[in-house]
């Protein structure tokens, strides 16, 4: 194809020139040409206020025409401040990328055109996949750099309320309530909460902690992030440079504290949310939050749900485990391993937690066994475990999130695909020891990897810093579940007869589908209208997460570091937008859905 | 002069050539054809491992000749990651402005080039003012970005020490000494100590307050900064972009407490330093420290004096103040104005401190008269005061940082006459106020403005933000000092009879100058060694900050947010650079000075 970077630049731009033109004619013709026939549109709320992806070019150019009449794209232009048109490699294809900006009636939007040649019309670069992405609405621009608040205010009311007079009363909420409610204060419920604030929406952040940090502070004595700083930045306060690669929980817990002072968050720590009810007439909820033990209405007009993948612990029912005369906790409960010196202990349960809490026991002088319920996806931490960041290292970190939001799910699995590939060849010799002590390895659904299995179900791998070698060395012993036949006083009984000893069993069994917390919370038939959360089930998109969903005024948010950030930012414009009158409370499917 | 932008590029690029190649000529004529006659060199540590000016073309080509052959300077080139060469205009000239790296035996650099037509020589572009600074040493470059520090050992020894137990080992000092021993934890201190632990060298800050960030927080209830967020920004993390304009006392107080984290500094509050000696074989001190009450005896290499140029009050002899009935408080001390609603206030001095106080106590509900001692500098907030940072506004911190390194004092002083004469001319309306009411101004020494009073004296300005204006319309009432007989009981007795009656007295009078903190803390003897700190004296630098000084291992830093950041750079690679045995640990000049 092209090969000089000013060709390059004009392919790209000659594009947007025709799809803009083209969206506003009346036929299909000029709109089809432009697009190849393995075609993909992801649009973040710009035309449709939604985050959805289509996939094929009949469907692309049906939404697309639909849309855009309705919110009239134009002014799509070559962002000149950004990266420019290059040619890549995304997915195992090649072809030219370029990050463009454009305007709709209601905001200003950015996206990612990536062409393609099509073979059966003489080689014509053509569009493979297209991102249409709102970055800001109208007359709600964020208070950035020049735009940013004076504080002139401070500077000549000598006797008002100063900044700290203004945050005190700001997170007091005797007098009113706030528009937006976030239960959980990890990274999730922050970046929410700056980009809400952002967007001069009133927002409070509840969380049952008694130290803000405490998600991560909390958590086991060894533990670091698995994934490298340069992908885990907050919304608008990056780590500093001088930050280490893989960040230790009480460094980031830390952060997380100057963050909610540096960003002017309303954070009330030791507080739990009860329950909630919504009031279709008033668009408002009822909440009862309970704050140091003393209850607490609030009336908020939204609630995001901010508390992870990990919220419910999921205790199974194991045969005999009753009888078990030694001490059981989940995972989530574990502290520490230090009193388990020359104690012995079960770890059921081989995904990230099973596999860390078993090496901290090891490392304490603990005799350990892990016992495997399922096959398990593992990675060593490096190079594997970070290839999928690779496009991290490079570039501006706002170039690669919309690189990220860019990429049809269809792509991200086939990307993924030959990027477990690279690992099994990289980790080849670790995977050849596991299977030596009957360790069961899997390489996720249809081959697509450990990120696949963490948006399907949200574990079930294990990135190795050292557990994986003591499980091959023996150190670590290793069982499985299906061998057991029940558990005695003693500890597991196995079929052979044989009883595995222990002192402690560990249930690293992971987490309740967040569907629960919902039923928990609000009752069950708000969890039937919701639905399911997180994974993908037959569609394109997570299920009910950054976006409207089927009950008005009930919003998730979940994932990495990466994911909360990119995603905050579409999350935050819906709500701004529905409290600007720009949108309805229930999205329109979700309105015909319900009216069904 | 040349105007497209490859010409000037090209102009830069050859003049850096032929300069390189004439540093190793042993003849001048080369050389000499380079620099215009009325040209500056400054070097920060590159080449003379100091700071320093020099003035005229044949002193700029004598010291360059003698230190170029010790340091070896070489691959000078333009640098690609800056801003491009360009045409700007500095203290009133038009040049050519181009920012460049090289090497030397010990370190890499940077620098600037401007130059300007020799018009005794055809015009041709020759250097105006040069900068060579030191970037970093070879050998002990700072552990940033790709290079950070990766954290993998708190990932693979889970029973080892984690991040929150290495921090508070290293805080602890019970079994060994910093290095470096650092008096203050305002920005002075803590940019020094962030840019020391760059470098590895193990810092301690002692500091007075009871919490990091009380040098601000303890300051009256309306003090914000009085120049802009983007000039302001500490090492390493910067503010981020949605912080106001003028930062709030507290915000920027929290932030110090989120900096000492993040930068895992290590901080000791309520701690006095005491005293202190020097012993000279052991090349140590022996200083007397006193946290939370206890006796602490430290040996560091190194003291820095980070208390700022706010640092012993000055409390003027006064006559008759002794006789006063009412209170009397430095503006060090001044609280609240909350408690002077309905009562009198006289206010003597009308620095900054003197203005807003008279402020805090007016809106407060106070009678106020300002009492001026001397002629003071006036002018507005804005738009005057913010003149002298307009190249901040646009480009890298680090590029105007360099620039603002790279100008000499003689041009500007040349530059701040000229925004001096700007200020007047948009402050017209409120000077003329002031003058009819028989405030006294003054427009710096030699005309060079608020910017020069502070390099000089530490003060004599107020940037407006509503006093003046009181004052000009008598809500604020104005004495003359002079007008003063003594003072008595019930206030001030003027020399015509009359009695200004007063309940309280604030005396803005300002602070002592550091050498006397040198005598409180060291000694006569070190005091007169070390001699006046600040100022220019005759000379072209501020006088013993931020390099060597007379007394080995004794340092000083101080200053604005921006010279401090700027300033701490080059001061921590001089400490580095005698840890490393690269340079003695007194300069070379003092070493002459002291045998002489």
């Amino acid at each position: 194809m092209l090969d000089k970077t000013s060709d390059i630049a004009i392919a790209a731009e000659s594009w947007l020139a025709e799809f803009e033109a083209a969206l506003v004619k009346p036929d299909d013709g000029a709109l089809q040409k432009l697009f190849h026939p393995d075609s993909y549109w992801r649009d973040a709320l710009a035309l449709s206020w939604t985050l959805q992806t289509v996939n094929g070019r009949d469907d692309v150019l049906q939404a697309l025409k639909a849309l855009a009449f309705k919110t009239a794209p134009s002014s799509f232009a070559i962002a000149p401040d950004r990266a420019a048109p290059r040619k890549v490699m995304r997915a195992g294809t090649d072809c030219i990328e370029a990050i463009f900006n454009f305007e709709t009636r209601a905001g200003r939007g950015n996206g990612i055109i990536r062409l393609i040649p099509d073979a059966s019309d003489g080689n014509r670069p053509k569009a493979w996949t297209l991102l249409t992405a709102l970055e800001e609405l109208k007359g709600f621009e964020e208070q950035l750099g020049s735009s940013r608040p004076r504080g002139a205010a401070h500077s000549r009311d000598f006797r008002g309320p100063n900044w700290l007079d203004l945050r005190n009363a700001s997170s007091d909420y005797s007098t009113r309530d706030p528009t937006v409610l976030i239960v959980g204060g990890g990274q999730a419920g922050l970046a929410i909460a700056a980009r809400l604030k952002q967007l001069q929406v009133d927002t409070l952040i509840v969380d049952r902690w008694p130290r803000i940090g405490d998600n991560w502070r909390k958590r086991y004595h060894a533990l670091t992030l698995h994934n490298q700083v340069q992908v885990n930045h907050l919304p608008y306060m990056p780590f500093p440079p001088n930050w280490p690669t893989y960040i230790p929980k009480d460094k980031l817990a830390n952060w997380f504290e100057s963050y909610v002072d540096a960003m002017e968050l309303n954070f009330w720590t030791s507080t739990e949310f009860e329950s909630g009810s919504y009031g279709e007439k008033e668009g408002r909820w009822t909440v009862t939050l309970r704050r140091n033990g003393e209850p607490r209405l609030m009336h908020p007009r939204h609630v995001v749900l901010a508390t992870g993948v990990s919220g419910i612990p999921n205790i199974p029912e194991i045969s005999g485990l009753k009888d078990f005369a030694g001490k059981v906790v989940h995972s989530s409960r574990y502290d520490d391993g230090e009193n388990w010196a020359g104690k012995r202990a079960l770890v059921i349960g081989t995904g990230n937690s099973g596999h860390d809490i078993a090496q901290d026991l090891h490392s304490s002088g603990a005799d350990v066994t892990l016992v495997q319920r399922s096959s398990t996806l593992i990675t060593n931490i490096e190079p594997s475990a970070q290839l999928a960041y690779s496009a991290y290292n490079e570039g501006t970190l706002e170039d690669n999130d919309l690189i990220a939001a860019s990429m049809p799910v269809v792509l991200a699995r086939r990307s993924h695909v030959m990027l477990t590939e690279q690992s099994k060849q990289l980790d080849q010799k670790l995977l050849e020891g596991l299977e030596r002590v009957g360790f069961k390895l899997d390489f996720g659904e249809g081959g697509t990897g450990w990120q696949f299995k963490y948006l399907s179900r949200g574990g079930g791998y294990y990135f190795n810093v050292g557990c994986s070698d003591l499980v091959v060395s023996g150190a670590v012993k290793l069982k499985q579940f299906a061998d057991i036949d029940t558990f005695v006083a003693a500890g597991a009984r196995l079929k052979s007869g044989e009883i595995v000893p222990a002192d402690l069993i560990v249930l690293a069994t992971g987490y309740r589908p967040q569907e629960e917390l919902v039923r928990k919370l609000f009752g069950d038939a708000m969890a039937k209208r919701v639905g399911p959360i997180w994974g993908f089930g037959d569609g394109q998109e997570l299920r009910n997460m950054y976006a409207r969903t089927p009950q008005p005024g009930l919003w998730f948010i979940a994932g990495s570091l990466a994911q909360c950030r990119i995603n905050s930012k579409y999350l935050a414009l819906q709500i701004k937008a529905i409290e600007e009158g720009l949108i309805p409370r229930l999205a329109p499917e979700a309105t015909e859905a319900a009216v069904a």
